[in-house]
């Protein structure tokens, strides 16, 4: 398990946020679910990913521009974010790691040796293409490096303590500063088309206080939707092909965009930057505008997994209940979305935001990772003839850090505190030491999470001003009970955070949330699901997948009664422990389309012998032999 | 309607061909479907589109080239192609039509101009890019552009005489003749990313006699393949970019292609190129390939409406049974395949082609085209929320020519000819008349088709040597009944030719095609239509549409039982004249999932009251008021 090395203070609450999140560094799991990816995270993904790096030149492109190689810049041109995003990964992965240690200050000084004098850093425009800086700032992902940058930076700061990286960071952040803003202030107008570096902005006015990074924040947002667009210098040089704002969200302004549209990343990303602005200025209309997004989102636009993007073209979001099963639901949008609702929940505690995360931690994005830790999809579909399999890297390789970089800092999505509650928003066996205004807290969660629903929180340590647990109560979760002390909790409601008050030091409290096998079913408008079911138990959303069924049989054939009787076993065995889910269904005969597509009449019949149906988590398909896989099955 | 201005003779029969097509000019149609329809293409479609290239620049763009006139070059690279396309287009048009004729001599005129000497012309790589001239035969659409010239120059050729445009095309086609081939013949080794080339030299070695064109054809489809790709020069200069070899068919020889892959377009040119090369050259394992592809396509890889193309980023064929709602199925991709099919019918006479042809003439062809001739489709979904609408032209114009020139040149898709029998191919009112071995033929059909099936075949003339008509009994004409001078016709199968022997002038066939409305049903594989049936009746696939339902009612809801009685009768005055079905139908109660995507539970309800229901062709939706429209509808 990885240690609490310090007690931090949790930082004080922003002006507009209900609740403000108990840093990583307090938390520490010790459960068999996160627990032990986090360390196949720092044992093989971290080291895999920087030897990557090194392989495909994504480092030599830093040591081109300082000097300290010749070759020629390699790669994709926003190849230097995986550097940064992967420096991130290894600061939230630091205490107690020496090697990891050494590979974040070999990747410092490469990256602070490539800084130019008036702080821009980008390897791609550099030396002979130093010309084109800046000059299109929708497609060539300057900004969004630099945000990737200064998010690195922060975290590393953070662990450590050391500038060494955030001192090039804000280099870099002030040249962006000095160089954007109204044109009224002798700066140039600009927007950028990969709104990363807006949360980026955030993070470094948190960690730094310095104020013009959150009107840079701001600004950048505001940005959005001009007349001609903000994402091109000169703004008339936009290409014929630039024919959709919509793809880069700049298309409206922000308070007027109430749908999530175009690139489902940017889109994420974008929202996180502007429920970071949101929670220091007010706005009451980005607020508006942030939950009409999420109602679009969550009720229209997001598949059973949370994956998020219908789209291949564009990486994109689709239309309303445009949702087929070849998904893109791109593993960083799954993340950028986590992320948008750590935010969310900060600003006013609606669980609802903290269902979300859970349901993307365990299936958008934990699928995007294999059980060995070094193979990664960066789509996530629904389905599968067989032939999309997990790689080892890609060209474009934002997925894989990404994923580090969540799984590094996943103790920093449990908790939060207001003035006088911990909120208690996942579940996972492990502890949390910090201070919160009045004194210090410990907590302890002892539970089998998520394959069992019981938990037992304990508190160790509190301070008088600790009134009260609030505990989420997952939507899913019907019959859910709460004992405090074995005395049962009144107002315990599913969907809800259940307040459990008059709690203090030496108390314990005992949740239990019902895990049920769900069959559940999707809006009639939806093509891809009408006629099928899925099943769930608890956060996690199953799939069948071929090698779990004889040869004769293919997964997208077999059909499930609405009624059947499902069970649910813990298997240590099987795909590093999961509980497995087992039952009878039916498997459509399908030799009346022997040789055709399509066929005139045709109501299904089904073979004579039944199936034995075994599910298994959607996040574990893809680590045994190639094969067909579904998330949706058919209902008899 | 048309008329037959002279009487041409059917070309010989290519070497390893049964059929040869009845030339276009051969056919007059005087039917109330397809006669309106090429009027509109002349009255209203050609002098658009000749408008929308003079306003776009596509026209500028050659006076640039040719110093008529000062300009930047203006919109896509490839834009010279639909200069070409709408020629050609033209040209089939051209009898008797001054305005038309005066279109095509002002354009053959501009075009000429801006030829170089050495017979290059590209518009876009003259002037200050000429120095990029064949570089990069993968992307940018010189062969492409050349293709399309020639296709033109033929056409215009075998309208009208004249070489003005073909002597254009031949220096053009020689200058490529020179250039590509073998390095031991002192050539450069090239393919073509986008394979409408190989097409169009097979068509000017067929005007010409001119065996070059026809080598050359031969050696790009098989310089497909090679290692390294052949369409970068030099060739290791791919970019990072190009990891999918599959879009442009360039990671397999021909022959090793058994499947339809990549930009669904490209494929079928690249398919027609290699049957035209086929009937020359008899090479067994292309036609083997050939048939693999058509296999592969028609079973597992076709829309219902025989669109293709089930994927929006690279508007590429999907995996099997990959075929959701949201279709890219770009109407080039449907006359792309017609003109596959029609080579293929040639082959060895097997209905199934001319079966297929008639499919997407009547649904994924035509519903690119609007009533009043003015509007385009460029991808056909098969269902939609009421955004997806036709537009009058687009950046990338390839559509709206395509259809115009299908559309001029559809009479050469009727009849076929091979030593003693004329195959009947399609069905529409209207006169053959033609030379075959032996003397002069005069076919007249009357019939009300496609909205009724009874057609009646009068042999006006023929000569001794003509024994038999063979008319093609479509798979779908359950019933199918044939009668000569009223005696019944033996051995007529659906899914066939009916071979009528013993005819000759003065008979008359009578052909009885049953028009009964079918429910049809999709492989269970295909997610997007489980559980659900679509309409036809005859070739034309069927669709609700919002515009006929009241405001309550969403059409995605609408469900149907296997059992409905379903009427059919034509309405005069909707949508320009179409058979309507109407039955009655169920809606679903989707108030369960009010504000909700998924649920759990929640097996199908519906609401107390019926819709009654009526459905359209699929090719004239959204001719009306924007609404959601649905191909597919739920089956109760």
């Amino acid at each position: 398990m990885n240690t609490i090395v310090s007690v931090p203070k949790v930082p004080a609450k922003r002006p507009f946020n209900r609740l403000s999140p108990v840093p990583l560094k307090a938390v520490a799991l010790s459960d068999s679910f996160w627990a032990p990816r986090q360390q196949v995270n720092r044992d093989v993904t971290l080291p895999s990913q920087y030897e990557q790096c090194e392989t495909t030149g994504r480092v030599d492109n830093f040591r081109r521009v300082s000097g300290r190689k010749e070759c020629e810049f390699s790669g994709i041109f926003f190849n230097d974010s995986d550097i940064y995003k992967l420096l991130e990964a290894i600061a939230y992965s630091l205490p107690g790691e020496a090697k990891l240690s050494a590979m974040a200050d070999a990747l410092i000084d490469e990256v602070g040796a490539a800084q130019d004098a008036n702080g821009y850093l980008n390897t791609y425009f550099s030396l002979e293409r130093k010309g084109d800086r800046w000059t299109n700032l929708k497609d060539m992902h300057e900004l969004y490096c630099a945000g990737h940058l200064i998010e690195a930076a922060v975290a590393h700061f953070d662990a450590t303590g050391s500038t060494s990286i955030l001192d090039v960071a804000r280099r870099l952040a002030d040249h962006i500063c000095d160089t954007f803003g109204p044109v009224a202030d002798g700066k140039r107008e600009g927007a950028c088309g990969h709104e990363e570096v807006v949360l980026a902005l955030m993070s470094l006015y948190r960690a730094t206080g310095e104020a013009r990074y959150l009107e840079q924040a701001r600004y950048f947002i505001a940005a959005h939707g001009a007349t001609p667009s903000a994402m091109y210098w000169p703004s008339t040089s936009a290409p014929w092909w630039d024919f959709n704002r919509r793809y880069h969200q700049d298309h409206v302004k922000f308070e007027d965009l109430h749908d999530v549209v175009g690139h489902a990343v940017r889109m994420m990303y974008y929202a996180c930057g502007a429920a970071d602005v949101y929670a220091e200025t007010g706005d009451a209309r980005w607020l508006a505008a942030l939950k009409a997004q999420w109602s679009n989102m969550t009720e229209r636009r997001m598949y059973l997994t949370g994956g998020l993007g219908a789209r291949w073209e564009g990486e994109a979001f689709g239309d309303d209940w445009e949702l087929p099963e070849r998904a893109y639901a791109e593993t960083c949008a799954a993340i950028g979305s986590i992320m948008w609702n750590k935010r969310m929940l900060q600003v006013d505690g609606d669980s609802r935001y903290a269902d979300l995360m859970e349901l993307q931690l365990y299936n958008a994005m934990l699928a995007g990772l294999s059980l060995s830790g070094d193979q990664y999809f960066y789509q996530n579909p629904l389905a599968d003839g067989g032939t999309h399999r997990r790689q080892a890297w890609f060209g474009c390789a934002c997925c894989p850090p990404n994923i580090a970089r969540l799984l590094g800092s996943l103790g920093g999505y449990f908790y939060s505190v207001d003035q006088e509650a911990v909120w208690v928003h996942l579940f996972a066996q492990g502890v949390a030491r910090f201070e919160m205004d009045g004194g210090a807290v410990e907590l302890r969660q002892s539970t089998n999470y998520p394959w069992d629903g019981d938990i037992r929180i304990e508190i160790v340590e509190a301070p008088a001003s600790m009134k009260a647990l609030q505990i989420r109560i997952p939507a899913w979760a019907k019959g859910a009970t709460v004992q405090v002390n074995d005395r049962p909790a009144e107002d315990v409601a599913v969907g809800s955070y259940a307040c459990v008050q008059g709690v203090g030091a030496g108390d314990a409290v005992r949740v239990h949330l019902p895990m049920e096998v769900r069959m559940v079913t999707a809006d009639p408008r939806v093509f891809a699901t009408a006629g099928k079911v899925s099943l769930m138990r608890g956060p996690m959303v199953y799939c069948i997948e071929q090698a779990d069924f004889p040869a004769g049989v293919d997964v997208r054939d077999v059909a499930l009664s609405p009624a059947a009787k499902v069970d649910a076993r813990f298997e240590q065995e099987t795909l590093a422990g999961i509980v497995a889910l087992r039952t009878s269904g039916k498997v459509i005969d399908r030799s009346a389309w022997d040789g055709a597509l399509y066929r005139d009449g045709g109501s299904v019949s089904y073979a004579a012998a039944n199936v034995d149906v075994v599910a298994i988590p959607f996040y574990a398909w893809a680590n045994r032999e190639a094969g067909p896989m579904t998330v949706w099955i058919h209902a008899t």
